[in-house]
């Protein structure tokens, strides 16, 4: 595999952004967002997807010059309506307005409506650390889950990110889809020809299969807990709040009527709602205790975590959040590998937009 | 198994916390929040437990007159300090602080510490849907999960329940423990000598079981997801979340050093805090969308969730909910059934609180 630089990827898909008309400050934005997941080894929603945004760009189903606007609010809420903005872009709006909300009411929480996918959770989230903030940030996304005991994609992988500072330890970062595993891990055993475990997806007919081509056949992506005895009826718990905050507070669209992320995929005819949507929350620490006092006892949570007996065969037990930290490091490092289709994507993008490609 | 009605269940309860002490008004809503769990099918939840705060009433774990009180407070946020109040009491008055926050500031945020267990996650969460607001709420709980590829107990099963208010439809109300069962379940399938499937439980060497006695055998309950390849870890954030805004906020016990349950078990040698902790929120709808918009989408979600196609076999697709409502009309109705060894610990607190039992 190819490996590039972050700075050279970051200033290759700032320049594509800056080529669809995006401003200066979104187009840097939207760089750091989706670098972000490359980075931190989340691969399906990094720059990977670049094309994908082009592509809805085409449809003119994402406005580069978006006027973002909020909508309604409250003391620790708003809503606000992306103008079918870069989620990139969008996202990252909001979570300074919740941010902005949770300085003075001691948290802020909004719901987005009419934007697009938005990288990664975490990217988000994660703006709150700087703050001394708890950060949360969550997403519906095009349908491709079947709810517990159901024969049809109702729901998003629906991610839910929480971010929470510590003093000597490294943050506390949760990111993770819904479901029992997301599509870019199926795409994964695609290719390398492999089974998938038995709880990831189910075929057209809705029976438990190990195909990871079943979403091609009609199949869907499962809730996490595989199965109603393992508990999936929590995982469309989860997948379905996840929905309700991000789309029907806001009055985006939800479930089986938000608009695919692929752009050969039509749009429902009957929407409910605009766009695709998000929820954003900053909680300020010390809106509950002395924020010292708090980071202290996050070490000390960490610490005991971290330092609990192994079962026999695993190296050690996993803070959420380190398995990214510890992939950020060693790619900055070592640069950021690239599948060849994806290397060709983004060269066919540098000749479309007469950019130059990474030498 | 002999069937009891809610009015006689709940009179004998209340006559009970009574005896203990507690204030007229702190039994019957102790007794209200402890049926509702027997009405709504969560039968380890319910009566059943009334033995065991007495039993941490004995051991003077549970003070009956708390003085509940407001530590810190934001626009949006309170801390507040149970007093080693029964958790039933403790959550509704700290929910009662969330929603009075949400009056003013859209949304209110309220985290408890020495508190102690509060009965079902569902009944703090739908306080919300008479005010017309999406109710949470959450607990962390003795430790008797291990996180992925920990060979100790940490977490509890630490629930979340979340309300939603809809209009034609019944509410949404997920409530649900983040692992993959809760302990309740272990002890049905002890009593019916029949096997767990596998994911419920690791045994104390960390390795998978199907034997439904492992918590006794120092084995434990597994985060939601199961297994490591089967999302695990997603149960493991979901319950240190928990945790996390249950105690690290508002400075009680976290992790293993939660107090437990049962009374025979000892306490901590080193507490990080105090009790156990909660977190109960409330949003005003209408700090989002007019409520009549928001509750007419809600329906909309509901019903195409409902009406989805089910897998052969399957009769129909839930709603988070729908179970346990199902169940309330139906004991309402016919009765709450309590098993043999049920009945002969309330007989016992009869004879020895000098109550009359149930003719």
């Amino acid at each position: 595999m190819q490996h590039f630089t972050y700075s050279d990827l970051h200033q290759f898909t700032y320049n594509i952004f800056k080529k669809l008309g995006c401003p200066e400050h979104d187009a840097q934005l939207a760089a750091d967002v989706l670098l972000k997941a490359d980075l931190r080894g989340v691969d399906s929603h990094g720059v990977a997807r670049l094309i994908g945004y082009v592509r809805l760009w085409e449809k003119k189903r994402i406005n580069v010059k978006p006027k973002i606007t909020i909508v309604h609010e409250t003391p620790s809420t708003a809503v606000i309506d992306g103008d079918e903005g870069l989620g990139l872009v969008v996202a990252p709006f909001a979570m300074q307005v919740a941010m902005e909300k949770a300085n003075t009411a001691g948290t802020g929480w909004v719901s987005v409506r009419n934007s697009n996918h938005f990288g990664i959770a975490g990217y988000h989230a994660m703006m709150g650390l700087e703050k001394e903030m708890i950060g949360l940030a969550m997403t519906n996304a095009s349908p491709l889950v079947a709810p517990t005991f159901a024969n049809e994609r109702l729901l998003g992988t629906n991610p839910i990110a929480v971010s929470i500072p510590a003093s000597q330890q490294p943050p506390f970062v949760a990111d993770f889809a819904t479901t029992t595993a997301a599509n870019g891990k199926l795409e994964i055993l695609q290719r390398k020809k492999a089974k998938a475990p038995l709880g990831w997806v189910q075929d057209a007919q809705g029976k438990p299969s190990e195909d990871p081509h079943e979403l091609a056949d009609g199949g869907a992506l499962l809730p996490l807990g595989s199965d109603r005895e393992r508990g999936s009826h929590k995982g469309y718990c989860l997948g379905s709040i996840v929905d309700i905050f991000s789309a029907v507070f806001s009055g985006a669209n939800y479930g089986p009527w938000v608009p695919p992320f692929v752009s050969f995929l039509p749009l429902a005819k009957d929407p409910v709602g605009k766009g695709i949507g998000h929820f954003l929350g900053a909680m300020r620490i010390d809106a509950f205790q002395p924020a010292d006092d708090f980071k202290q006892h996050m070490d000390q949570w960490i610490g005991r975590f971290r330092s609990a007996k192994p079962i026999e065969g695993e190296e050690k037990v996993l803070i959420p959040g380190d398995p990214e930290r510890e992939m950020e490091a060693e790619r900055m490092e070592l640069g950021i590998p690239l599948l060849e289709p994806v290397v060709k994507d983004l060269q066919e993008l540098a000749q479309r937009f007469k950019v130059d490609f990474i030498k």
